[in-house]
């Protein structure tokens, strides 16, 4: 199980390389929810996502002889990037399996930033096979999206800097949403709130027909998603909860909440507008949640956390049809 | 004239007021300017422009028997946001004379932000009659855009950060790009840095046909604008520079760089690409004459400060189109 002592350890290693993000706010969007709202802004990471967080964490942790054989990661998109990026880095090899419906500005940005990408159709071949036979010629360490302590740890130096932000800006109690795939984020956020901010609690944010997490919490066991594409939310689908992250939300983190597409799309406009961010739709289910779940929260303030801003324009011109 | 001890007064009063907004990059726009490219992104401030600074400095600095009158100011919309947001928070009245064709997202959020918007025609109405005439029958405070010293000191305190940032970077030289108007940006950050970092040098960014600062600087004497509209880049078209700021930015800034309006929106579009930040085309010439007009810098590294990011649906969907 992962710790506060791992989450410092990762603390450490992303020092000077992992942005800071702020902790944006608006009073338009208070007004909507009816509460302050305030939004970590980790689209403002490198790569546009906090997965750098978690890659860099797990990269830099290898054995360095081991390490420069390189690394392999699977993933639609920000993952992807993250691990690319840290491998760039780390002046190493990075090879990314990626389904061939993925955002094509993801794979594109992958691409540039030295990734080898390995395209494959969801429908037909198994990814993992394709990965365990790469891994296995070419020695190459699998960099997990989400089920490994030091990814989990990555992800938590998040909420390290949303309990001293927090601090910062006077908020005492609050739910901190987050939007939730395999639950990396969620589980690592909870974790270092649960550390430094004991009056903050973490809340997965999923959307509708991909909310395996939001069921699991409910029902006390591991539930599945019945479909796996036709997401607008596509960086946080999962088929289930991770193993390693699912006992850790189960101790630690309140209720989910669900929205719909159209949530997502809404709020992604919103932010564009009114905290002046670019937000995919599945980074802003969190602020969705905030905003037209006001009725499931029940603290003063609300934080969310916006995971990621890599959107295709086609998408994002939709969605500021939504400011209406 | 403004000094270093003003902006280290109004960076005082600003504390816990102005965001510390992130000095963001990314290896694709390293890659088109051929140099590293550093973009200070106050489009995140409060209100979506850097003029929250000057409007709190301004604002705060006010005898309080006489601020508790109100204040008055002209803008055509990001100075209005400002001044309408401090006077807010300090539960004085404010009223915003506005032109009639200043973008409506610009007149709808000072108003919502508690502005009382007096809107007239640039063609044939005197904005300073009508100001004068409000000011003396109400007893407010005009709080100027640029021509002031506290202003100039509260936008200085941009430069205070960037200087911190560049440290934090490892950028020991390089070029500090300012989208500029009235010259009250950039000279504060000019003086910051003459004192705060001696390797970098503010230098001004306009708009074509609105070059007046530029060409100041250039001839050694004040030069005016022959249009007041018709720019993509409203939040900077000025008159002629500030009585105040000239003399500053004539002494310590470096040559102006100019870019057209096309160039102006595809930085826009890249900025929400490769940063994932928002910006407005006046906001984003500092940006565009890093990319774009590269052969007129010299420095290794160089900084553009993204000054706002107010801009309209459609001229941001726009914008998008220059992604190709």
């Amino acid at each position: 199980m992962p710790t506060i002592a791992d989450i410092e350890a990762a603390a450490r290693r992303l020092e000077g390389r992992a942005r800071r993000t702020p902790l944006l706010s608006s009073p338009f969007l208070d007004e909507i929810a009816g509460r302050r709202v305030f939004v970590k802004a980790e689209s403002l990471q490198h790569t546009g996502s906090f997965k750098f967080r978690g890659a860099w964490s797990a990269v830099s942790a290898l054995d360095k002889d081991i390490r420069r054989k390189g690394v392999i990661a699977f993933s639609s998109g920000n993952h992807a990037q993250g691990v690319a990026l840290a491998a760039k880095l780390h002046d190493i090899p990075a090879v990314i399996i990626m389904p061939n419906d993925a955002p094509q500005m993801k794979i594109r940005n992958t691409r540039a930033l030295g990734g080898e990408v390995v395209l494959y159709d969801r429908a037909i071949e198994d990814r993992d096979a394709i990965g365990a036979q790469l891994a296995k010629a070419r020695s190459l360490s699998l960099i997990k999206p989400f089920d490994d302590i030091r990814v989990i740890a990555g992800q938590g130096t998040t909420g390290l800097e949303i309990a001293e932000q927090a601090a910062e800006q006077g908020i005492a109690r609050a739910d901190v949403l987050v939007c939730c795939g395999g639950g990396g984020l969620t589980s690592g956020i909870a974790l270092a709130l649960e550390s430094r901010a004991t009056g903050l609690r973490a809340r997965p944010a999923e959307p509708a027909g991909f909310d395996d997490v939001t069921r699991s919490l409910a029902s006390g066991t591991r539930q599945h998603n019945t479909r796996l594409s036709g997401s607008i939310c596509d960086a946080i689908v999962t088929p289930t909860p991770g193993e390693l992250t699912l006992p850790v939300m189960s101790r630690l983190c309140g209720p989910g909440l669900v929205v719909t597409d159209d949530e997502a799309l809404h709020a992604v406009a919103l932010a564009w507008s009114r905290l002046k961010i670019v937000l995919e739709p599945g980074g802003a289910v969190a602020l969705a949640a905030a905003l037209f779940r006001k009725d499931q929260i029940e603290t003063p303030d609300v934080i969310c956390v916006a995971t990621g801003g890599n959107i295709d324009p086609d998408v994002f011109v939709r969605a500021l049809t939504y400011l209406g």
